[in-house]
């Protein structure tokens, strides 16, 4: 008899004991799932369109170039431009943007084309409304480069990323357009 | 008798197994406690000042235009300005500032006013030493916006978090007045 | 004999739970050590050399002033400059960079020197692929200074930190020699 009443509140305590330790676990996957190392807990994948003020095209221009230095190389070094350029979901600009890009890039190699970007995404559309800020390096010769989510505002509250560059089409200095990888690594 | 016997062993189990469980929680909500997604782990008010120079007034002025272009849109896109602007807890510029603000901002719309800022909060009081890095969209259409606080030094070693502005004063070019409320919500 | 064969159960629980708190401790520590407050998970030091295009020195410059307005104080107030100045291990500009340091920096101070920084560190060597992004104050009256490390891409994916200044050498404006050491805290 004395076996069987003991079993009981050991029962009671093994249960306890699986209940906490459930919970614990459950708090630190909870967590850890925030923060997973391999799969983005967000993701988007859309279309970055720049058109070039160019003195004759207000209407239409989405930046404009405030510095343009000479002599320091032959690829734009020091040019300087300041964009609110239109992202939209597929290739033509003129379709419904799904956000802003609101920030600046500059050239800045001797030798090559290269440039270096910090923006804001901007959202605010009835699916999302707040802001993902994005900055680095922007390296023209490599077939597809990345760049840093720094921070988030509104539905994408302190989130951090990796934004992946890829030119899709460069017409001369007038129009370009960029494929914009967003992987969103933290999520609150 | 047994029963007495083992109760003792199990009343040492128990606790040694609360004990633990104890420290391992204590450890997730230590952490947790940290990266909070609703609660702040510190936070701040205060005014930001910005008295541009004119040509006129270098010893009042705390920023400077370094680049303004003409023509693309009627509201200022492309005028960059780089500050060292102090900060105050009231609304008086007079006031001792609790830190300098030190950074960049430019103006980056054709059809409107809008802002985008990247600058550091430099504290040096008895108070706090350190700085905050923040960056991101000043939308000055809507009544508040958020930039995001990316990093951190000193006293602010590692933070993250959000800046929220809101326009206090704008008169003209020569002055404006903005309340900033930092809430940091990774502390280390 | 009924207290010996309740032991064996009673082994086996304790068994069970410690190998669950051993694996549940482990899951916290890892991630604990992965975002240690003090010990960094990664550490460089090196050095950031930077020679001033000055209208004659094409072959040899790494970096431009793009802008540089007067009249602000005394102390070059607004002078923005870009570059793609070469990182190495050692006090030589000479020597193999290990890196590339691609973007801009401005004075800002009516009163003193004092500059800003943002740029990404660009690895690509056998040993490190990848980037980090920098920004913050470089408060020039200070023997050291902090900056914050707020992403990075490929090796250092995802990584966060502090990036510390110490002038090693100044040339007037047509060379100097920063020593930087990168210590991260947050690493994937």
């Amino acid at each position: 008899m004395a076996s069987l009443v003991e079993k009981q509140p050991f029962k009671a305590l093994f249960s306890f004991f699986l209940l906490v330790l459930l919970f614990s676990d459950t708090a630190v996957s909870s967590h850890r799932k925030r923060f997973d190392r391999k799969k983005p807990c967000k993701q988007f994948s859309f279309y970055y369109h720049d058109i070039m003020y160019n003195g004759d095209n207000v209407a239409n221009a989405t930046s404009a170039t405030i510095v343009h230095p000479h002599g320091f190389g032959d690829f734009l070094f020091g040019k300087f431009v300041i964009f609110d350029d239109p992202i939209t979901m597929d290739k033509n600009y003129r379709s419904k943007p799904v956000a802003r890009a609101q920030g600046f890039f500059f050239y800045d190699m001797k030798l090559d084309y290269n440039a270096w970007f910090c923006y804001t995404l901007v959202f605010n559309s009835t699916e999302y409304k707040g802001t993902l800020n994005i900055l680095g390096a922007d390296l023209m010769m490599e077939p597809t480069r990345d760049l840093s989510v720094v921070g988030g505002t509104g539905d994408f509250f302190m989130a951090r990323g990796i934004a992946t560059f890829a030119t899709d089409t460069f017409e001369g200095a007038n129009y370009f357009r960029v494929k914009m990888d967003i992987k969103l690594y933290e999520c609150y």
